[in-house]
């Protein structure tokens, strides 16, 4: 079994607290490799937590162990959760930021993580990541069992995701999702959302901010210098993109705002 | 014995400084495990150093060795040093920043590292990180001696600290010691030193910036967004907080400013 | 055989790109350690790549598999390419990237990656970084050899460089390569380019932006704070510094630049 332990965590790279994560699970588990994913999710951000620990997961090795903290609920009573969809592992906050990785999977037992047995101690009110997750993790990456962890529960929270919403046959009414390094402006749209508007040979339009899109490319290096355009993006969503620039800054948009695609005129 | 090296540096993550570092570790021990725990102190910042690494460093595995390199005094006669807890193992420049590292432990040696046979050549005057830190420490991974590195010392630099000062029974004075990546105020006061004020039952007031705050929460969570708040933070000193904001921001405080704990009217 | 791989990208560690990469490698080859080198080289900056991995490379261990992605042109028609000196492996597009590189080996074999049996499928047109650099690199890892995963090729880009020029016997006139995050300025000037000149005895003077430099210094530390100073840096190039501050916002200069090294009054 491999012995891989991740982290997506909204913990910044500035302080200790990244870096105690790793000290807990190798303490633990000394053979682990301690891979960090993404330490930068927006603080708080529950939505970007989620959408970043959906796009890698699948990429790493069966039997990976995934610690995904963002938990503005620390010190509540929210619980602590554990995820398994038979291949991949998660420990997290039941606030959604599994949500993604839920809905994509066909078979996940998920429990409520009670056995505290594999908590350090002391359990502070505000550093879980070090308290609970981490040596949870370290231990399923022992080969601990998820019964032993705790029991399984149904009613685990979800996400309000933004919604995509089609009106009549020639639009859909979306949302950024989120904004990437590069500016790029990823929707919730997907391909197989607008197929049949394609497959109509109308051209479609995007329509987000105060701009009207009607470039559809398959790169971003064919585009000219400062030109809009919409591209399916390697997440798997439409994205608004712009070569070599931000299409964020340039649209002055932001998670949350909408996005319409439509063939209408 | 483990394998493990640490960083914890300002070099930031910009740069080639911390991968380069990696590579002078693995070159020289293949089977390290090397784990960033944090590039990101402020520059020249002895003190923030000083506090990531004393946090971090209790959670990694007896024998690990961590590699410290804040260092403004890079190419002049500061001394390189080498400290052993009997379970951790440090490099560092000897400026102080292992200072709470050896105010916790009961037991350090402390040596001078003069043993030029485990430095890359030639050593340049301004990356020391790579020249002389990160091979001792592959070395001492390896399993070299303390004695080989260099002789004891005693007369090793210690941090100017912000101080505590109790005035009469009821108020202590003390400083801020740190802002983390939240916005979170850490202070250098610990639960033990408000200990007795609290014991009389008077309700206790924290002075900071303009502000008044006489909430001590247990968690983040239970707050009312936006309301000032202390509590005993994870580091294990008295923070203010505000729950899902920015405390240094709200107070425009920042390291070195004054905190009030009293139970004065 | 070492199976290290490394990561010099421009990714950023925002989002979900680098970690992605990592667990394409640890897939496909789960003993591998995958090493952060950076992942903050600025958006599409090529020429700052080229350095960073430059920098870094030697210090890797034999065998190491380098991959770098700094890639403006993804989903275009540039290559793939894969460098191998016999002793440090490579993996990134054709634009330049492995310019200094391969400029400083003596022996370097450069093969256009053609096999797409080592690919992920499908590819995307804009995360080659997930689907064909790290996947190319883990079989690397594996022992694949250079033959297996392409034909050699000895048309690669190589970077137009900022000149250096020898105006008479006194004078260089070079550019800014890079600002380093502590804000040192570093030239593509050389002890070797200046060491006739400073053979004769005259001072040395660096122009830059609007300051006339005549200090040239061993280390940072010996500085008066405040002063700028020439010095020879960690990177082998002359550096212009400030004592704990930035030279290049004092100086407001920034890579491409000019920079004048002479003898003359």
């Amino acid at each position: 079994m491999s012995a891989i332990v991740t982290f997506t965590t909204d913990f910044g790279t500035e302080d200790h607290y990244a870096g105690t994560m790793k000290g807990v699970v190798l303490n633990i588990n000394p053979e682990a490799q301690v891979i960090d994913i993404c330490h930068q999710v927006p603080a708080y951000d529950v939505l970007e937590g989620a959408l970043t620990i959906a796009q890698a997961y699948r990429y790493f090795p069966a039997g990976t162990v995934h610690v995904v903290v963002v938990d503005p609920g620390v010190g509540s009573l929210r619980r602590a959760i554990f995820a398994d969809t038979g291949q991949h592992r998660f420990v997290a906050p039941d606030n959604g930021v599994l949500s993604f990785v839920i809905d994509r999977e066909p078979h996940v037992t998920v429990r409520h993580i009670t056995n505290q047995s594999y908590f350090l101690r002391p359990v502070s009110n505000t550093f879980h990541g070090r308290d609970i997750f981490a040596p949870v993790a370290a231990h399923l990456s022992l080969g601990v069992s998820g019964e032993d962890v705790g029991p399984e529960i149904s009613d685990h929270k979800h996400l309000d995701l933004p919604t995509l919403r089609k009106v009549g046959t020639q639009t859909i009414e979306g949302a950024v999702l989120k904004v990437d390094k590069f500016g790029n402006v990823v929707t919730n749209v997907t391909p197989g959302d607008f197929a049949e508007m394609l497959g109509t040979g109308a051209p479609l339009r995007v329509r987000i901010g105060s701009a009207e899109i009607t470039e559809l490319r398959h790169s971003y290096a064919g585009a000219k210098r400062g030109e809009l355009f919409a591209i399916i993006g390697s997440m798997g969503f439409l994205e608004i993109a712009v070569n070599q620039d931000s299409a964020a800054a340039l649209l002055q948009v932001k998670p949350g705002d909408q996005v319409e695609v439509t063939t209408r005129g």
